[in-house]
């Protein structure tokens, strides 16, 4: 942590501010410039994070030296982190994991039908969400348990790894039963309660960035998770809210390269909620992957017209079939493999 | 409900969209331009709402008619909502209500302090957090169950009533045990499960406008609690999140005008997180004020050296009564009083 | 100017980078941490300000301790200036200024009427556009020198000073030689040519705030005037573009009590823009007010109907004078006066 | 254009709206529905832009129907345009341009050795700046004329086409004797004077989009240079302004495709300004390909650690020739070239 005072700073106000920090253990470090005069904390900065030196006289701007997040950083793990998702597919690896399937599980024979297309055109995890974080109480909710079972029964069926969000921690048990991977929604990014129960699982989670959320706020969320011990987490880019009207979101493009500097973990990207119009899905996919990252999530139903949520921004299978070929190639090209 | 066609839209296609929505019981309207054909729906839009027009071949735009949000609206109650937070308090009305204290219950007697202080400017309601929902897992979270008891014999004490946070639909119960009026925090407003949960009780709630939240989404949120059968619901703006970053966030003081305009709720605004910083407090509070909300909500700790959180944005008793005297002139600029 | 380096950055780098850094006559002053070595530098920050540091290998963070601007901070120049606008109207003091009319110069008479009405109601500038930067070249584009001349003759004839807008570097004589105040809009606040032919006049100008600009950028594009001489600048804070779209704009109430601290010039704020749309202009001008500003400007037209332009955001006669007698009201309340 | 009407809207107030329109030659179309009246018209909407129809008595809520821009629209102009930058190379055809080259013109030998390499990569525009729109005054502003020679003389001596900006309208001639193509910065983006007097000339024009812009401001600004005359315009997606700070701008890559359904106009990528930082360049260079956009531009340079402007965003020859080894992969994989 590092202070720079006001022009204007009393050396009693110096005085004070080293007085406190040394009680915690701090070392200060002072550097008189023609300026300012600045000074520097040796010594766990972790301490100084809990004392607002904003308010301290004499003070003008506070400077943190280190990130605060450690067990998600590339600092403590320098190797990219693989998750394992079944006995399949792996994520984080030179090959890319794609999940996709309906927004909402609706029933089961439009699932399985979904599932066996989305399969054959080289997916490995299958989406569908059974509790629904709406924006309105007057929509589909998602049909709750009986909608993890469908899940569960074509997942197993087909042979695809599952994935389904969870929005409340009285639900992770129960959802944990059926799906091979949690998803926390971006509307529950800071949902500590949420994030402190799932970490103390050892499932695979997908968390997704919250719509205003910086990068950094992003993985201060998975630290939440991996201090309580699950490690098996993987990041989600799915579009930022920004002035832009003409998409539901902002695909930050960007989070991918940044991501992968910062931290060891997955990173991986959902085009569908990242542009909010299936016809701008392809190219947000292609975009995905030709930056880097380390899987998609794209939804996938069979007649969007009919969808009980987030019809607009579903794939047809036929679709996302020559979509998947697009991004074979794409991934040949940057030397990864789908 | 508004849909604009495509300007090569063909017969079929409209003929395929009226059919699929006269089957929910609507009748189109069909207007024929000279540059496009619009087809307008008379019945009830919510039904509409399921489905996702976009996607209909021949669609352009969907531009919906009437707003989501129904129990809420200033349509559905033409007057101010009047919400009592006890005996004494009442929101909503000509007088203004104050709501301060420190950002978390840290002990009693720190408590104790600051309510007595804040009750002599003028304060009504005493605030304090005892679930602290916090970026890292490694701050301060708060005292839990012993922080709502102290909050609750300091409030009988010296006669306010009293608001603190519920981050978790497990603690809702608990929370209301102790405390007269539930606050949801921004990273919560749209954690639907909690919302439930507050809306199945019938204690005043103070919902507080997400980081990202449009004001749309705010009534969105709020109209989850209504519809489980809680009306006495109080909106909170607390600064947005933008690109600026002078301050923590932007106090959006548009947001009191457009509330008012559109809802019959309440609307108290919170300078302390909108700014982020206790010198710009004032003039964000007076600027609230002055625009016409029902109350303000206030960060007010004896030592903010000392606080385990929100230091930096927390006033001093001193200060805080003097700005209570600025509001006071202010309030009564405009025909209203604290 | 702050050097954080990588953890694991080597002694040559660390030399390369004193030795690029001694050439520019810096002194370095190193501090090796536990997790972290910092660079700090001793001298003139400026010159370190052109090397793009984040690009020297082992450089992990670039962090500046100097502000970027200098004759427009309060550090430069303590006290608040004042710029004297006319023989009766001064910005910057206790006394506020009102600045009044209609968006465009329409005609003669349309203008003498608002004119006497704002006037009667206590503003002393009148405002009115000649050139006006519309989003479609298909708009109206302002009257140009006619619209200039009409301003002139109606401020001479009713005793108002007259602001108006000035786009392009080539109008800035023509603009000069009719109004009393130069006006650079939100979409030129970087139009550096702009700026500099204006620092070149003595004339006062208000600089308004750019859509996405932050507070440091609108000081800096300030900068750029007042280091070619002309310190007579004001500042103008007229809403930023965010999330938000249930207004034209979101108003910063923020940024007046920001740039009080940083800066030494005067703060207008326009809360037509600000808001854009009439029914939130008087909530934001008294919040405007009640922050501390020193002058609001307001659109005003005697029939919004047939504006030529933000007939919209524009307030009628009568509805102004009684905004006024609130924000009299106001100002009294926290020790200023309009 | 359509109106939705209060719900308590009398018929004097529709019959007002009704003869206001009339007078335009604007025919309306009723429909009165369960909850809400809602007025279509039929006949040029252009007219009733002018309106501030929002003001009437009566109006809830105006929704354009049409697009604002005509020229630039996919409507007006089904195929594709292609624009020829030179006698080898066109934009917007199946072989992507790729424009590179340093921030600033530094001096002759500089730009000669890297125009010399990024030829050899596969580049066919040469970049470089001679007028440079810095946000502080103090910064480097270019080499002006002498700058504009330089890179004449390397451009004509590799054969490459070559591109700088303009930021002024006195500027245009001159730039115009000395470079093939004009550069709009973001900053002048809505400098309407500028885009004037840049539509009469019959030069190919590169309009980045201004950090705040929407994609509709970013086509209205083009429309300016359109309607003088100038069709010979490509658009420059080259970051937006946002929350997060982990990069210096948001790359929008959503706008690709955006720009591709409502223009004929080519659409370009700027990855150096879109990311900020050097080492997220080729991903999102990758990303703006595998989206499908029709060029690129980047900035190279031989020595970022002594460029004059812009050196943390720069790549250096290697690293540049080793993307365009990706990109033409990529390129492929899609269908296109490079």
């Amino acid at each position: 942590m590092i202070i720079v005072l006001n022009k204007d700073a009393t050396e009693a106000q110096i005085q004070h501010i080293i007085e406190r920090t040394e009680k915690l253990g701090l070392k200060a470090h002072i550097s008189r410039g023609m300026e300012r005069t600045i000074i520097g904390f040796i010594g766990a900065e972790d301490a100084l994070r809990m004392i607002p030196l904003e308010v301290f006289p004499g003070v003008e701007n506070v400077m943190p030296v280190l990130a605060p997040y450690k067990l998600v950083s590339r600092e403590f793990k320098k190797d990219d982190s693989l998750i394992k998702l079944d006995s399949k597919a792996t994520m984080g690896g030179k090959k890319l994991v794609v999940m996709a399937g309906p927004c909402s599980v609706e029933n089961h024979d439009g699932l399985l039908s979904v599932a066996k297309k989305i399969k054959a055109a080289g997916a490995s995890v299958l989406r569908a969400g059974a509790f629904k974080p709406r924006t309105s109480p007057y929509d589909f909710q998602g049909l709750g348990e009986e909608g993890l079972k469908i899940l569960h029964s074509v997942g197993k069926e087909i042979g695809l790894a599952t994935i389904t969000e969870v929005m409340d921690p009285r639900q992770v048990e129960l959802v944990g039963r059926y799906a091979d991977i949690f998803q926390i929604g971006a509307r529950n990014m800071q949902n500590f309660s949420l994030l402190r129960e799932i970490g103390q699982t050892r499932k695979p989670v997908l968390l997704k960035r919250g719509l205003s959320a910086t990068i950094k706020d992003l993985l201060m969320s998975a630290e939440y998770i991996l201090s309580e011990g699950n490690f098996e987490v993987m990041l989600c880019e799915r579009g930022i809210r920004t002035f832009e009207t003409a998409t539901r979101n902002t695909l930050d493009i960007n989070a991918i390269g940044v991501v992968k500097k910062l931290s060891h973990l997955p990173i991986v990207v959902d085009p569908s909620h990242g542009t909010g119009s299936w016809g701008l899905v392809p190219s947000g996919a292609r975009a995905a992957v030709a930056a880097g990252c380390d899987g998609i999530m794209v939804e996938v139903h069979d007649n969007p017209e009919e969808a009980l949520s987030d019809g607009a921004q579903s794939l047809k299978p036929d679709k996302f079939a020559s979509l998947m070929e697009e991004l074979k190639a794409i991934a040949k090209a940057i030397g990864r493999e789908i």
